[in-house]
């Protein structure tokens, strides 16, 4: 499967500067080219070498380029489309990494020109910064890479897609775009929302002060605010285009939340215990499937001594 | 200020074990003795060392000692108060490593017998493990200690057990046990239960398999099944034990859920966006303490090249 020779990343952040040293990495020698809004971030993405060339303008930045990848928010994704549609090869391909994927298809997908593959995908991969210095070439390895074809979308771009970010660390799965945002909503964008609440509960509260809170974070509460912590731009595109799921699973969330608050009203140890048994299985086999380490606090809890 | 000279630990799991090796660490040379229910954690605690001797009843390994630590779940406390009050020396603390400290307060107090000093504490610190083979020497630096001294307690007997703490790497606090225990709803106990809860949906969502739960977890859902997968038992009897908190802090939780859940409905994008910045800040604000690290992912995403 032949390499994409010329790679143009629209937005230079976390995603997009973490691809670039991936690709540099897997010893990929596409030509790289990228734009952001800021100018400081181009100037940032031009100095640490993750792109051959920045442009002012995405439609500057795409020209010639056989795979176009926006890194922006899903919210300005549909803008963008309709500035570089014009622009865009015969035969190139138009993915993204936005964290939603049906809306991504109805922003973009309009824009798109004949001959052009569109072909979302949502690589399971992050921390809570952003920025171009932020990215590191590992960030996929061993990470969920989920492309999502539209039903028009050619085989043979599709599996090209694949290849690449596969040789970028990625396990790489195919997915139906509404069953992803379903999928979605209860892994990452229901969980973020509800570590933003906590946080924002604790923030509020007039009798504990906001000193203890922050001093005294124990485990529990610290990943809550690391996951609070994430781009609020990026959360709340996510949220306004992921609507249906995220409220879905909020509705059940709510009904078990309840269920449990009644079990500590009524002092129901019982159901409590059951509940909190179960989950704990779930804990088991996602270590048991790789997905995270096994290890202590994850060594944070456990300084060098 | 004097070291205690026989130092018991009732129960003998994660917390036991770390206070035992962090005593070791320490250079203390008292001497340790133990109990635990299970035959298995008794032997498990000998063969390695944590203790120099175990007995079958804490009644037995109380005795002698000048520090008594209350190991155990909070539920059961009350019960092991009162077995081991005919056997505690004249001077001697008793206190505890117990999540909630007012129901501390109120089930073992009222067994304290005349010349015993009952001071409950709270390490600030643990991972999801359990037994005696989960501990290490480290886990109680830089991490809050707080104790919640009782209006009878002895000046000198607190500060004897704050230097003990302070020389097992904590950093200790002084705090009123009402207010300890809605501070601990804030920032540990009510997020644990949201965290249970998450996973619980995840794991009964029809229309997503756990295989597509399990594989595909990314950061924000996997740190919510690593908190959910802390010891259920003793996390019912938290639940159990600071009723009141956590239901004062579950109602703020709901109301604020409740607002954001509205927003995505309506489709408020400035509502959350300020909500999430918000937010954002008291990460920093944690990370500036130092309790946590701005590493990203924590090295967890971030494998070895």
């Amino acid at each position: 499967m032949s390499q994409y020779k010329h790679v143009a990343l629209i937005g230079l952040g976390l995603l997009a500067s973490s691809i670039s040293l991936a690709m540099r990495r897997a010893g990929m020698d596409a030509r790289i080219t990228g734009t952001a809004r800021s100018k400081d971030t181009r100037d940032t993405a031009l100095e640490l070498g993750l792109v051959d060339a920045v442009f002012d303008t995405a439609a500057e930045a795409v020209q010639g380029a056989d795979l176009v990848i926006l890194c922006v928010p899903v919210g300005a994704m549909g803008v963008i489309a309709e500035e570089i549609a014009p622009h865009l090869s015969e035969g190139c391909t138009v993915s993204d990494v936005g964290s939603v994927k049906q809306a991504v298809a109805e922003a973009v997908g309009p824009h798109m020109p004949d001959g052009v593959h569109l072909i979302p995908a949502h690589p399971m991969a992050g921390t809570e910064k952003s920025g171009p210095e932020s990215g590191f070439a590992s960030l996929f390895d061993n990470r969920w890479l989920l492309i999502t074809p539209l039903p028009e979308s050619s085989h043979t771009a599709v599996e090209r897609l694949k290849d690449f970010w596969t040789a970028l660390g990625s396990n790489v799965e195919l997915m139906e775009v509404e069953h992803h945002d379903l999928v979605a909503a209860v892994i990452s964008h229901t969980p973020h929302l509800i570590a933003y609440t906590m946080v924002g509960v604790a923030d509020g509260m007039n009798r504990v002060a906001k000193t203890e809170v922050v001093n005294y974070s124990a485990a529990g509460f610290r990943d809550f605010t690391r996951i609070a912590a994430s781009d609020p731009t990026m959360w709340r595109d996510v949220f306004l285009n992921n609507k249906d799921a995220t409220l879905e699973v909020l509705g059940r969330f709510t009904e078990e939340l309840l269920a449990l608050q009644r079990a500590i009203r009524v002092g129901d140890g019982d159901f409590m215990f059951d509940y909190f048994t179960r989950t704990r299985d779930i804990r088991r086999s996602i270590i048991d499937a790789g997905q995270d380490t096994e290890a202590a606090d994850f060594g944070r809890g456990k300084p060098e001594k």
